[in-house]
């Protein structure tokens, strides 16, 4: 693909030509994002206790892939080839995935919502320093984020009724939490392209533990 | 959703009142290779060596979802309820695909043009004795099947020019397709039901080890 990337829109301003490496960097990393929704839920889906599960998130799998496409077309229109974007951010989030395997399907839950939601926020909080019209499109793209409501219904009543399993999960949610946040770290070291956009770098450090209090919270967890 | 299946179709001739077990446990089945296609082309994407092949088997994974949704309209029709059916194959497969773990894409793309392909083609024996209109509809489903041409063209040139490869992968592909027949053999021994459409069981235990010859061939492998 990188061979025939489209030519850069004309700029609308005496700014540098084609866009920035901030742009290029960010339309990249929320498109990964998107696969990562891909394959993470379909993984989900494949262990849930019900078919109906099964498909809700097998369809928001679907979804993920239909978004990446809606978002390549936009970037295409201001000049980025968002497969080329993306592919440096293969891999890039280390084998977080791999070393927190849960031990059930609410621990399941309870990992892709948090997980999965650090990595929202990160990528929303970067989105956001971007000019319109993209800026819209990317958020929108993650705000697209449906498997919340279905945690916290299977998660809210469990963990209210069995003070264990709030514990359990607790605990849990807090080494998801860790492990995604020092991924997440990670990122932004190896691509300083990331931080370019940011008046203050440590903006990005706040959002994280933030975003991780409020998460645990709406399942009902103590973080 | 099964207390809202809807009200049989009226039935045709004198035969039994609503969908047949037979047919039934056909819908399920099929129904369920897309769920296993989805997670299976996600999983697959997730260690694709480029962005383009990422995103290019990503959309087989929600294509897959996309076929689960019109198999479930058409077989509503005929009074099947589609969710309720494929219920019972979750599992069914046994743990074959955690078994077998590929150590490099190129085994991957062959365990899973293997082993989803025998599954393809014991669905479509299963189906093919289903009578019409559902019998197109999930016939069609069964031969969307893409990954194929995919998996040649990566594998064919490979395979060609380096002969320590190619044994490799015909050794891997061997124990595929071995651990592969195993899980559909038990799969037809826990589901009695799906023997009820066949004249003569052993037609399908035929089925099975001509098209893994043919599948081996067109890989360019020695079966």
């Amino acid at each position: 693909m990188s061979e025939h990337t489209p030519a850069p829109a004309t700029p609308t301003n005496a700014a540098p030509a084609g866009p920035s490496s901030y742009l290029r960097a960010v339309v990249g990393l929320v498109a990964f994002t998107r696969t990562v929704a891909c394959t993470r839920y379909a993984k989900d889906a494949d262990k849930a206790p019900t078919m109906t599960a099964r498909m809700s998130i097998m369809r928001m799998s679907a979804a993920a892939v239909a978004g990446y496409d809606r978002l390549a077309q936009a970037a295409a229109s201001a000049g980025v080839d968002t497969d080329t974007e993306a592919q440096r951010f293969v891999g890039a989030l280390g084998d977080v995935d791999e070393r927190l395997r849960p031990s059930d399907w609410h621990e399941r839950l309870v990992k892709t919502y948090l997980a999965f939601g650090l990595l929202t926020d990160f990528s929303a909080a970067l989105a956001d320093r971007l000019e319109e019209p993209l800026r819209s499109v990317l958020l929108d793209e993650i705000a697209d984020e449906r498997l919340g409501s279905l945690a916290t219904g299977e998660l809210l009543g469990a963990i209210d009724s069995d003070a264990q399993l709030a514990a359990r999960l607790g605990l849990w949610g807090r080494r998801v939490v860790g492990e995604e946040i020092g991924a997440l770290q990670r990122l932004l070291t190896s691509h300083p392209e990331l931080a370019e956009g940011s008046a203050d770098a440590t903006d990005l450090h706040q959002v994280l533990p933030q975003g991780a209090v409020t998460r645990m919270a709406v399942l009902g967890l103590r973080g």
